[in-house]
């Protein structure tokens, strides 16, 4: 393993180390932060979000989406769509958040696999801008809703599954046939998905929907993606295109992204060779939020099993950060007096919860003077961290604070105990 | 795959089938709580929860723990004690849950791996009965609370780590030298903590509490422990032994599991054997809860990918039930409304979250005409699902109802879609 300290690349743009070595997020020593608000907190550097919001918004044109499952509050709804972009959310509670949080509805597109009546009818009587199709039995639901509701034909995309296996985890992989979401292309259940939508007066079908899946690495298979759908959009003769989102973010020191604005490019480049004249826009998500924030905890117990391992337990986990034993998903960590100390000593990162597969970090690399009572740092905890947190053991949810410019705003506030006891029926 | 019905013995013990064929627990049919109440939902039937804790009281008599983190709640933590258990708590959630349901404190057991300060002295303060100390850190921790506080020394037990691999999931399997639990044993930490513990003024040490892991099968490896540790126990004169938990649990058709009185005859048997004349008690958690209940889900989409697969969604999924993604689970899954119905069809059941990982049951058996809006059944899931739901896709947690002798009581309530916001800090 090397000793070598965090690369900054894999921090927040506004990161930087302050006098005495330590580290500042939007210009605020973490360490106060930490005082302020207590741990685990998760620290998201605003300007950064921001920027990957304009970012994607320069790179595809108004109407690309934020694809809220990454990470989803109201104070990121607004964020989101002050800079430009749309939404997407693949539930209702997804929408509930955005429509409360005053997201425009036309702004808004409602993605999910198995989609509710009551999704549906609440989609459609506030007027969203899109409506993915997902399934047969959804066409058959639209279409008895909509006179039902007396609302409005939505605009439709439909998604389609390409067919293509892309080298990501089983879990976050769905561009292959084999897949919950969408309609086949190549068994023809794409063609016929679109002979109904378009023969449909309860929907406007406006375009094809492909997402290939998520934390891909490469931007050729996007390529492939577009290549793949181009013969079939073209045939259907419609306007609008997603590529859905998916693009890899860096985790950790050998993981290397493209930017969104080179994933963009490959798209277009695909585009343009295949001959293909859509409107072409995407769902970024992990890409906008995931290096945006890091995650701050305090160190609780060292211990030191001879000739085994060091343990290092800190004050959260699988309840706020269920990716490493979901997925399996790697991530660095260091101490926050020392951003650039050397990390010699290899310890396994474990949360304080009641199961063995509460590990943050594995085999991470830590400074030789690692102590109880430090401040740990995991960086590019700004996706699926706070989105999937539990209750598990009963343990309080974080807080979450944006910073920017000397400021910290609390955005999420951190649960209590007496939280725990909200949704219990006493008697 | 076979054809084969559900078998009637993965359903808790009052689960009936009524002269239409349908399910009926606690003497009122599924079908109607689902109505009544929504779904997903978790139905547990109360009489066998109660059955189970005093079945675990007669086996190990008063002093045995039920454990609280494989489902805790007001009305769960009334019943077990109740039925005359104590509760083995391992957060200071777990304990907030357990003081605001009225458990006398003297029958709480403080578990952990990282207790923080705030932890210990509400246990403290609160007078536990017993407080499990894990680390040297904590040995410490408790050395500088106890005088600060002037709080009587706590009752204390050791957890030691005995060294023995459960053949069970990576992620739950504790006995094992390499874990973030405990004081090792065979390379003389556990004597040291002994010995500290014992001189310290600051606690009581009163006995040593060995945990191999959960879900294991085979009494066996209970055997193992107690003549593992039953040398190491004599030589230090202590009065009590706790085996922890983790007596493994039938899921699916071909699992078959110890009672819990086998499990503790295993252990009875094995410690006359090894001439230890301890208090023997125990831990049980999932063993009281898991097969007390099964969730209830409505069927939303099916869909048929020619020679691929047919995909069932409902409208719950990983938030509800994360072992399958997590642990790569089983279970199994029955249409409410024919119990006794062969079930030919293979199908996947997944959720309704956006992501591909999101199966409950990857190849299910289901009867030949399963439909849109059936109301479909997974047993066993009254453990560490409820416990570590999440609102990731900001997907509400389902409500937990009581059943008993006709009578529904819903224990706690289903999550609103205002309850997604009531963190968020607006401004």
């Amino acid at each position: 393993m090397s000793a070598a300290p965090v690369e900054l690349r894999l921090l927040p743009d506004s990161a930087k180390v302050d006098e005495s070595g330590g580290l500042e997020i939007g210009g605020l020593p973490v360490a106060e932060l930490a005082e302020r608000f207590g741990t685990p907190l998760f620290v998201y550097d605003e300007a950064h979000l921001r920027a990957r919001c304009a970012e994607a918004v320069a790179a595809f044109g108004p109407g690309v989406s934020y694809a809220s499952k990454a990470f989803w509050c109201l104070a990121m709804a607004r964020l989101v769509v002050e800079e430009g972009m749309s939404v997407d959310v693949s539930t209702g509670g997804e929408l509930h958040v955005a429509l409360a949080a005053g997201v425009p509805p036309e702004r808004i597109t409602l993605h999910g696999n198995n989609k509710s009546d009551d999704e549906l009818t609440r989609a459609l009587t506030a007027g969203v801008g899109r409506i993915v199709v997902d399934s047969f039995d959804e066409i058959d639901r639209i279409e008895r809703l909509v006179p039902m509701l007396g609302s409005a034909p939505p605009a439709v995309l439909l998604r389609v599954t390409p067919g293509i296996e892309a080298h990501t985890h089983e879990y976050v992989r769905t561009g292959q046939n084999d897949s919950k979401f969408g309609f086949t292309l190549s068994t023809g259940l794409a063609e016929r998905a679109v002979g109904m939508a378009a023969a449909s007066p309860a929907m406007d079908l406006i375009g094809i929907h492909v997402h290939i899946g998520s934390q891909v690495f490469v931007a050729d298979f996007f390529r492939d993606a577009v290549s793949t759908i181009a013969d079939f959009f073209a045939s259907v003769g419609l306007h609008e295109l997603s590529i859905g989102g998916g693009i890899g973010v860096a985790y950790v020191a050998d993981e290397h992204a493209p930017t969104i604005t080179e994933w963009a490019d490959a798209v277009h480049a695909a585009a343009t060779a295949s001959g293909l004249g859509a409107h072409i826009t995407a769902e970024p998500g992990r890409s906008i939020a995931a290096a945006a924030a890091v995650t701050l905890y305090r160190v609780g117990t060292i211990k030191e099993l001879p000739g085994l391992r060091t343990y290092v337990s800190v004050d959260g986990g699988m309840s706020d950060n269920p990716r490493p034993v979901l997925y399996g998903s790697g991530y660095e960590a260091f101490l926050a007096r020392e951003v650039l100390a050397p990390r010699p000593r290899t310890v396994r990162i474990v949360g304080k919860h009641c199961e063995s597969g509460d590990v943050i970090v594995p085999d991470a690399q830590l400074p030789e003077d690692v102590a109880v009572g430090d401040l740990l740092v995991t960086p590019v905890t700004g996706a699926y961290g706070h989105s999937m947190a539990s209750n598990y053991n009963k343990v309080p949810r974080p807080a979450v604070v944006f910073v920017s410019g000397g400021v910290a705003r609390e955005v999420v506030r951190r649960e209590t105990l007496d939280d725990l006891l909200r949704l219990d029926v006493d008697g």
